[in-house]
């Protein structure tokens, strides 16, 4: 096996408001470019109101109902939240994030995410206005 | 120390409908045919209806008690949904999902996974339906 | 690149009830007396009834209602809970610690952990009385 190294690349994502972007093949390319075929790659966005999920990435409507469903778990209007110096969107996306993943490690072999068939990475943004939001890939392999 | 290697080992579960099904052996047994001592291990379910879960694994009704939860946090009869191709449980099953875990990440020293006294990883099946499910796990280490 | 190496530290955090303990200075610590300038670090809380999350460190309220939310996702007096040996909080905190996260993998380069600027790596204390909590940190780099 050739000797393991630790690459890292920062990709930027310019989101528009509340929603899933994919980010998959922005991983996979870095991947490809970075010449590892055995390894770890880990994925870390830079952001507490912003975060990652994995989600089929097929039929629209389930990242739709994605979006709907944390919308209705951590209401935007609820009444006792103290942290809203930023606005009413400032608690819930904080909450959305802790809810699902700040950090994801997918396996490589033969080069390639070992991702399932249906498996998508997706930049899961929590606020309404247009953020550059910063995620960082790191390859361990070799 | 020994130069660092990576080893992964997919294993199949055969899951009988909803729950959760240890694998904590699985992952050990692994570990200790790598003959790895110090690393990582990472372990990624390659679904997006299913999930990972670490749960408390000597009392059973600990993780009833999870399975009802999620059950009641994420309703099959939810009106709204509409990612509903493949039965009113496709949609609780992504949710269920997002809301858990798709990789973990165990430490591991002297040969064995630094898990503490209780914990035990879990696939957590959210589809009624029996289902073979793919899980990579992958070791880090030398 | 020099050869890559794992190193782990385990620390202890002694909790005072509910709440959340900030341990981004302690995983920064045994980072830079690693000496690893490239990497990856991966915390490991070994209980289950605590948990980690990242979460905005600048102000404290973010850090109320994260706490408050837990409280109303899953209550203490959940009547059809069965896992009550251990009081009304026991079944709440595994639950709390399965929709929180048990292991983040935070990137290194320059000898630097690789947070976001609001970004702090918090142990999440699920019960009410005061307890030792196991964390390992393991760095793998070079």
């Amino acid at each position: 096996m050739k000797p393991l190294q630790v690459l890292h690349d920062t990709i930027r994502i310019e989101t528009r408001g509340k929603g899933t972007v994919e980010i998959t093949d922005r991983v996979g390319d870095f991947l490809k470019s970075s010449g590892i075929t055995e390894g770890v790659v880990t994925v870390f966005v830079r952001h507490t109101s912003c975060s990652l999920v994995i989600m089929e990435n097929a039929d629209p409507s389930a990242r739709r109902d994605l979006h709907e469903f944390f919308e209705r778990l951590v209401p935007e209007d609820t009444p006792w939240f103290q942290h809203t110096c930023e606005g009413p969107d400032d608690m819930p996306s904080h909450l959305r994030m802790a809810l699902t993943r700040t950090s994801e490690s997918i396996p490589v072999s033969s080069g390639r995410l070992l991702l399932g068939t249906w498996q998508g990475l997706f930049l899961f943004e929590h606020r309404p206005a247009r953020h550059t939001r910063e995620i960082i890939i790191t390859i361990v392999g070799g």
